[in-house]
């Protein structure tokens, strides 16, 4: 078996490049020399993030294709370019590769990336292979553009600003948690329903059309998306802002199939579905007078979005039970943004504690 | 000892944050929400790089001290902008740390980082933290500006232009090879000159302000910086601008103290200093009808520039000697550009065979 270890830098960068479309015209220099060179985007500003995904923290080549991987690295990205409104234009990547890596792994995590970047009409302008005695890691820097003043932030919600969710939540947890189990029992078969979980661990789809809608629409006051899980999302939110918030538990969109599997793992499935991480989707604010502006732009969305609740003047940030006689408030689940919890691969918190 | 597994990742982020200068005008959002949000520069064009730094493979926290590792993992990206006749704008950083990181080497990365950002006038706009159960890994991406047509490129060299590096060559292997020498013998202490080698391994000075000079006298028609080494800039030169290249070995600025250290280690020194990476230098080729214009510009410049050689309409790249009678031809020594030889600290290539 070849092993990308056997091969020279620049073959393995070849085999990236042979895999992209040909260059926009706004590329003066791309892959192959020092630095990229692009023509910045007319009367537009500039939108950048990085992040990164690590064999063993952000997945498991256990169990997670090659292709997932390298669709993963980017979605991520794309995710936050998505929750601030802009448009994705181009990324660079930087890989640390384990010279035992199978070079069929890296063309898979190579297709994987690329073909999700095709789809969002974004260009690998560069990037970076280097060596690691550690595990696969993949950095991705992305740039997207917006018009002005039409950026998103996390910072924009005031008391009484409805609390939108893009897709579902949950599904993403419930699908790592089935890939997980299935690994003790490899002959099992997947579902539909389970496959369906499974898929949406294995291929998040970045809102990127919904951001892009959002940002000029201009109804929303604030978007996150919810890397972290949406109880991370909400406070965020709530915290940039100055409010609190106050989440229907019987509201949210929670795959039946994936309250059904989280049940069944021994979790209380709201909270494990809001606590959970790995969902990207977009948390969204709206001002009320704006909301039918808001749900009229939304029919052109690719996804549904949910009322879950709203922003409150008391910060504290509750969820809401209406299952007995009487309204139940709790406090939102604890995320994953405990730097701490980041060595454990992303599941829901109970499964954390555990290890 | 407290270290960075105790921390949150917000506090992790405080930290850096707090070491950095007030934002500046084109910054619309910056660290804190999902992305960072600039205001593209005027009539400018934009030159991106992302480069990484792993512990173990770029250099080895045994030996230097984490200050030098937050300097080297913004200066070889400095230098990739520098190559390109770029001036440096922002960065974003992302950091993949060990548990068991000390948070006082954190903190001293991140000072040195700063540090050398502040010099160049570049910001920090954004990044991302995450834990890894591997070693230390840095990646910076790095966007800078230059006016259009003027960014220099590899590719533009013809037979018959000269070829010019800056500063010394093989002082960062000599020193290298100094601090790895001092590990085993603790109580040696360094002469004056050993110290300046060192602190060219420890500290490299990408060459921005030479980069920035080149872009604007428009006199050199190509440039790269010698990361890889001399031997692999001279190669990359020559291939990009399909030209050959002959380097008179008795004109190569190598510093008298680094040729000793390298002899006494039992390499050829002037084979070492050319193969050999960890020069943040740049290679320039200039057309011989604007020499005196580019010497003119160099004046400005903050470092020596020495003519080493030209370019050949003969396709080969051979290193010229004429320490006998008649000038020896050889071709010139491997470089890093393997692949393979990444796992290795980046020092003369005997060494790492010897591995």
């Amino acid at each position: 078996m070849t092993r990308v270890g056997d091969l020279r830098e620049r073959e393995l960068i070849d085999r990236i490049r042979r895999r992209l479309p040909p260059p926009p015209a706004w590329l003066v220099v791309g892959i192959g020399d020092d630095a990229a060179v692009v023509e910045p985007e007319r009367n537009r500003i500039e939108v950048l993030s990085v992040d990164s995904v690590v064999d063993g923290v952000h997945f498991d080549r256990a169990f997670v294709p090659a292709d997932a991987i390298g669709h993963r690295a980017l979605a991520v990205n794309l995710s936050d370019l998505a929750a601030m409104g802009a448009a994705p234009r181009l990324a660079l990547l930087s890989f640390a590769l384990p010279a035992t890596l199978p070079l069929s792994d890296f063309d898979g995590i190579a297709d994987g990336l690329t073909a999700l970047a095709a789809r969002h009409g974004l260009h690998v302008v560069g990037g970076n292979l280097t060596r690691t005695p550690g595990p696969l890691t993949i950095d991705v820097t992305i740039v997207g553009t917006v018009k002005r003043r039409q950026a998103l932030t996390r910072g924009g919600a005031k008391a009484g600003d409805q609390l939108y969710v893009t897709g579902t939540i949950g599904s993403a947890s419930a699908g790592l948690s089935l890939l997980r189990a299935r690994l003790t029992t490899d002959d099992s078969v997947l579902s539909t329903d389970d496959s369906r979980l499974v898929r949406v661990y294995l291929y998040p789809e970045p809102r990127v059309r919904i951001g892009v809608l959002l940002a000029r629409n201009k109804a929303a006051t604030a978007c996150m998306d919810l890397s972290d899980g949406l109880a991370d999302a909400v406070r965020q939110v709530a915290e940039a802002s100055g409010v609190g918030a106050a989440i229907e538990a019987d509201a949210l969109p929670i795959d039946p199939a994936a309250r059904a599997r989280l049940a069944s793992s021994g979790w209380d499935p709201i909270d494990a579905a809001i606590a959970g991480g790995d969902d990207y989707e977009l948390l969204v604010a709206v001002r009320p007078r704006f909301t039918r502006r808001f749900e009229a732009a939304m029919r052109h969305a690719d996804a549904p979005l949910t009322r879950i609740g709203s922003c409150t003047a008391d910060r504290a940030v509750v969820v809401v039970r209406r299952d007995g006689r009487e309204p139940r408030l709790s406090p939102l689940p604890e995320g994953y943004a405990h730097f701490r919890s980041f060595d454990a691969l992303r599941v829901v918190p109970s499964d954390i504690e555990g290890r």
